[in-house]
Formats: C-alpha cells, sequence, structure tokens
C-alpha cells in the first residue's frame, strides 16, 4: 500500500456539485489501497471576489493582509471536500497550510516553501482518514499566513508528495495532460504518455499552460513522478517523469507556444563594460523575466540591443529601461508588442544536430519571418508576429511528423 | 493611556462600505490616545452563506469540518478591515483566533474559551497598531479550530478585555442600546445610560435581544465594563457595569418579553421521588432549556408537571418527554405553543416587596390572562399568550412609571 497526492484545481471544485465529483474520484483512489493526501485550490473565482473585496477597501492591500484573506479560499474548499468524503463513508480531515506542517519564508504574496513537518498528516493517515490539505498557503516561523504565489497549489502537492515519499502526485484539472502541441491551434496534435521533466519544463516555460514550471522543477528535484489529467473525464493523462525510455531520444516532443511576447530595442548604446548590465538590472531585481536578447555591435564603438519580455511585463520594462538609456546616452528606443513565441522542444536536440537549421528552413518555407531566434539544449524557440503563430505551430507539429502515430522526427 | 476592546457586529461590516465606516470609528477611537483591539464578526450573511455551501455536499456535517468553515467568514472580515485601517494610514494587523492565542476546549460549534495567551496582542499593540481579532474561533491544544457558538463574537471581545485589564469593552452593532422596553413595542420607551450587569442578566434571559447573557456574564465575573451602542449612528449607548447608584435601587429597570415560549403539560404522573428528575433529565442532558416548572399534586397519589421551553426546542423536547411520561404512566401530555414571556426587571425588587403583587394586578386589570408566574430575587415573568405581549409590555411600562424621566417605580 503507497500514498498517493492528489490536487484538484479550482476549476474542479468550481461549485458544490464538482466538489462531490471530486470526492467520488478520491474514494475511487482509496478503494484500491492507497493512503491518499489531497491538496485543493480555492473554489472557482473565489480569489478573484476576495481580491475584488480588498481593492474595495483599499487602493493597495497590504500584502501579509491579503494572504491572509486569500487563503481562506482553500480553507472552505478544503473543509467542504471533508464533509463530502464523510458523507460518502470515507473518514476524512482538512488541514490548513498551519496545521498541514507547511512551514516558508517570510514573503507574502509569493512565498517559498522552508519545510514541511508531517507528524499532523501522518498522525491523520494513520488513523485511516483522507487528509485534504488546503493548497497555495503556509505559515511563517512567526505563525503568520503566507500565499505560495502562482503555481502556488501545485507545488503544495509536488511538495508534499516530496516530503511524505508519495508513489506519485496526480495533478487534476481541466487540462487532459500534454498534448505535442495546443489542440485548439493542431487538431491532430497528439496527447503524450509520458514526459521527462526536462522537457516538461522547457515546454512550460515556452508558454504550455499545462503546469507551473515551479512545481515541474520541484518535481524534478526529488523525483516525483507528476501524473496530469483531467478531473471532468477519465480519459488517460501525461506522466511527467525521469527521461524517458532510450528509444524516444530521438523525437521531438512538443511544438509550445506563447502569443504574448514584447520586444524592446535600445540603439546606440556605448560599446562598454557594464552597459549590458546596467540595462537589464532594474529589470531582473523587479523579477521582470528577459527572455532572449540579442546584442548587435557596429562599427563605431556603439552598441544595439534587442530583447524580449512577456507582453504583460511591457509597461512595467519601458519605466524601468527608459531612464536608463537616457542615462547611458543611446539614440533611440523601440517597442513591438504585437509578437509571440514558438517553440519546438524534445531531449532528441541533445544528442543530434541539425533541428535549428530544420525549424528555421521549415518557417521560412512556410512564409514565416522569424524575429529573432533562440536555443537551449532541448529547445529551438523562434520570436514570430502574434498573427502568424497558428500558422508557424501547425508548420512544425507537420515538419517534425508529430501528428502521426509513427513518430520519427 | 488605556486599551479599549470595540467589538463590531455583522451587520456593522455587512459589506466594504460599512467595514470603511467601523475603520473610520477605530481611528477615531485610537486618536484620542487610546491602544485599540478590535474583534469582527463574519460580514453581514457570510455564515449563512457558508452553511449552505455545507448542506450541499453532505446532509449532516461534521462539527470540526464545520469549524474550520465557518472560521473563514471573520478571516474575511479582519483582513478587510486591518487593510481599510492602513488605508487611513493606521497601522494595524489582524489576528485569527489562533494568532490572537485563543485557548478553547474541544467542543466543536460551541467551544468555552479556556485561556488566553496575548503574547503576540501585546507584541503588536507595543509596536503602535491597531489588533484586530476574528471573533468567534479559537484552538483547542491541538491547534483544531472551533466556534464559540452564539453569542461568540462577544464572547471573544469580553475575554480578550478581560485578560488584557482593558478599560472597557465597547460592543457595537445595530442595536442601540438597552431600552426600558421594545421601542417597537413600546414607542416612548426610554434608553438608560447604565444598568447593572445582573440587571442585564436577567433581561437578556428574559428573551431582550442586546446582548448574549454568556458575554454579560463574562464581562460580570471580571468586572469588565461593556457599553453597547449603534454602529449606524452616534447617538449615546448604555454601559453595563457594577450594581448602580444606591438611589436608583428603588426602580424597575426595563420590561423584556420573549414572544416564542411554548408549554408542556404531563398530567396524572405518579407522585413518587424521582418523577420530574426523570421527566427533566432527558431534556437538560440535550441543552433544553426549561424555564419555569410548575407541579400541581392532586389528592389520589398523582400530579400534574407544566413547564415551558423556547418554541425552538418544543420538537425535540416532545420527541424526549413522550416516551418517559409513557413508561411512569402519565395519563395525558398536552403542549401549547402559542404562549410569550412578559418580564419586569430590577435590583429593586430585592430591597422592597410587592412588585409581583403590583404586576399581577396590572396585567388583571388589563385583561391579560397569566398562564404561570415564576420570580427570580430581581426578575418577575408572567406566561401570557403571545398575542397579548403587546398590550402586557405596554401596560407594565405605564404601571412602573418607565416612560417618565422622573423615574418611580
Amino acid at each position: 500500500m503507497g500514498l498517493i497526492v492528489q490536487k484538484y484545481g479550482g476549476s474542479s471544485v468550481a461549485d458544490t456539485e464538482r466538489v462531490k465529483s471530486v470526492a467520488d474520484r478520491v474514494v475511487a483512489t482509496r478503494l484500491k489501497g492507497d493512503d491518499v493526501v489531497v491538496v485543493v485550490s480555492a473554489m472557482g473565482n473565489t480569489t478573484d471576489l476576495l481580491t475584488t473585496l480588498a481593492r474595495e477597501v483599499c487602493n493597495e492591500p497590504n500584502q501579509r493582509e491579503m494572504d491572509l484573506l486569500l487563503s481562506t479560499g482553500e480553507l472552505v474548499s478544503s473543509s467542504l471536500l471533508a464533509m463530502a468524503l464523510r458523507q460518502l463513508g470515507q473518514d476524512a480531515v482538512s488541514l490548513s497550510g498551519f496545521q498541514a506542517g507547511i512551514k516558508t519564508e517570510r514573503r507574502f504574496g509569493r512565498a517559498r516553501i522552508t519545510s514541511i513537518d508531517p507528524q499532523r498528516i501522518l498522525k491523520e493517515l494513520d488513523r485511516g482518514r483522507v487528509v485534504i490539505v488546503a493548497g497555495f498557503q503556509g505559515v511563517t516561523e512567526d505563525e503568520d499566513v503566507t500565499t505560495l504565489g502562482r503555481g502556488g497549489s501545485d507545488t503544495t502537492a509536488v511538495a508534499l508528495a516530496a516530503r511524505l515519499s508519495a508513489a506519485r502526485c496526480e495533478r487534476f484539472s481541466d487540462v487532459e495532460g500534454v498534448f505535442t502541441a495546443d489542440p485548439r491551434i493542431v487538431p491532430n496534435a497528439r496527447k503524450l504518455a509520458d514526459i521527462s521533466y526536462e522537457e516538461m519544463l522547457e515546454l512550460a516555460s515556452a508558454g504550455a499552460k499545462i503546469m507551473h514550471p515551479r512545481a515541474v522543477e520541484l518535481g524534478s528535484v526529488y523525483k516525483v513522478p507528476i501524473f496530469v489529467a483531467s478531473s471532468f473525464n477519465s480519459a488517460p493523462g501525461t506522466l511527467i517523469h525521469e527521461e524517458t525510455l532510450m528509444e524516444e531520444g530521438t523525437k521531438v516532443r512538443g511544438i509550445a507556444h506563447d502569443p504574448d511576447v514584447a520586444k524592446i530595442t535600445v540603439s546606440g548604446a556605448p560599446d562598454t563594460p557594464g552597459i549590458a548590465a546596467s540595462l537589464f538590472e532594474p529589470l531582473t531585481s523587479e523579477h521582470i523575466r528577459i527572455d532572449s536578447i540579442v546584442q548587435n555591435a557596429s562599427a563605431h564603438s556603439v552598441t544595439d540591443f534587442t530583447f524580449t519580455v512577456g507582453l504583460e511585463d511591457l509597461k512595467a520594462a519601458i519605466g524601468l529601461v527608459e531612464p536608463v538609456a537616457e542615462t547611458i546616452g543611446a539614440t533611440s528606443m523601440q517597442t513591438d508588442d504585437q509578437l509571440a513565441k514558438v517553440s519546438v522542444v524534445g531531449a532528441a536536440m541533445r544528442n543530434a544536430p541539425g533541428f535549428a537549421a530544420k525549424t528555421f528552413e521549415a518557417l521560412f518555407h512556410a512564409g514565416v519571418n522569424i524575429e529573432m531566434m533562440t536555443t537551449s539544449e532541448i529547445r529551438i524557440s523562434a520570436i514570430v508576429s502574434r498573427q502568424a503563430v497558428p500558422h508557424a505551430v501547425k508548420t512544425l507539429h507537420q515538419t517534425f511528423n508529430l501528428e502521426s502515430l509513427d513518430e520519427a522526427s
């Protein structure tokens, strides 16, 4: 008999009917003989409603108070799920992040878990209970409630699975699994039965909205197999785990896209040491993620910097970069907010050359203009215009034979 | 500089506009130089909404889970109030029952406070903050969340005032203060400037919906002056404190009424020792409060018991008494669910005789039939028909000259 950690997202517990259907699933798992720890998100739009209340009483909610406020959402869904399980005859208990022993650093709104004291959970499991843990939250050493920020509940689940040495972590949401491309763009995209942590991380960072990279990374570090499936049907999901079979190592695994990319170009900056740092440091200290950077040095000791940021960060980035550009004597600054990123991901790239060339060639023949191109060990990303995304994704999906069952790159 | 504990009820924080107006009041108090601890109830109908959710997922919610669920209501209002105070420039922090050090016995749904560890509150006050404590909740030794049941938030406030040696506890709600009678029945009822704990307790037990007797009693034990006033206007309220002035000791203080009384009569029971106990023990062990009891013994070694219970307990009481009545061989059982109780309260009764006679006489002349009559040291209660309540209350209010400013019984 092992231990399974299951996590259900907000849409999976959107209303009391959905909570009851989650209870059915948990009981079915329990009946197979495994111990079950369940992590839940807040019901549907609870977080939005609470945030609205906060904005009604003040302009800029204090983050400590905001965390205490938001943490109630998961307490509500947890206790309701415990009640629904008891209604089905399954003994169950719900625990707040504090009660579950989840300690975090003192950084409200985006705290990281520092440790988990599993005593209470283990005690409740020993009593034959299903233990439900409120996701997304923990407490500081001073017992102040913190929330974990983006991907928080997934992170709670994977962290618990790691700490409790669970057989695996099952993440149920409205996402059915990992596909070779977004099925809304490529109707014949295939669902993958499994994928490696590394490939999943690249896909997630490249815009695939499956699971927050943070939770995948945690799973990777502690070797927690993560099964991603739908809570709305019983279709088979995707298992994220260690490197997949050797014989699959020659394939591209998927095409990801991020439709919301913006580009900033600072032209005519002096080509002296430290210039790049002075431009990018203000951005990183504000946690604005810079994706691709291209530097073009010209003959006259001046240089151009072009880099991309998420569209949602563009305004803030301009505000930070503009004064620096003036200070260092750059001649101009341009922005483009109509861009997107298309990425090809697969561990195969590590072993075989030619993927970048093939990607470049395929997009060129399809008439897709490539603004910038960056690569990692197992990923090739092209910055293209936003309107070119569907065509580019379809082209690459076909180029790498992802729709066929008999895969070959 | 002293310490004031303020408590705001659910209607006082019904929406975010009301929360902001509470923040204004708290700041005004703080500006006078006192430290302030604020206890809040859940916003408006939050508790009802949460209860509805619980009933949607199960027939009979587990009480431990119910307490965790309900406790979120006060967490929401507390954190919102803290934000609203900060918006006004007043540093503030909200604390859950657990964070505020409120320990209770392990009795979910109606726990009693066992102790308060004030360390965290004192630390926050030292930092110049207004401390907001979620009312109605505490934790067991095992850190499970409990709720305090009826009158819970008032009890939190008075208990904190006692533990922190506050100068006084101010309770703000939609009740303006203690009146000589319900102003909806007696338009010229007067608001009392002050009243003793004892008189307040009698009024509250007699049906006056000012404050739960439990909180008044706690105030009485720890000598916490409790000021009751409206949070909707600035009308002067009523101070509940130790025995009022000696010269007021000859007056009736008020007329209370409880419109929901039911009567049960068990006839023809054998007049043997232990019969009364066998009838009433099942009721008290189910926490059904028996109010008046009258026993009429007849000549043939049989006896009739008549007693009253709250109308809301009638059904349960019948279920408990009926089998006992059969077992002991009583000849019949009758019930009357159309009754009410009218009470005259005043410490004066202790010192002067004749109040009962005067009450009886007044009601008789007014044509109000008295079913039963009971007295305590400072209270006279008459069980009358429900429809006679307005006439009875008005009659007694006039009989004891409560409307006149120049009071005399």
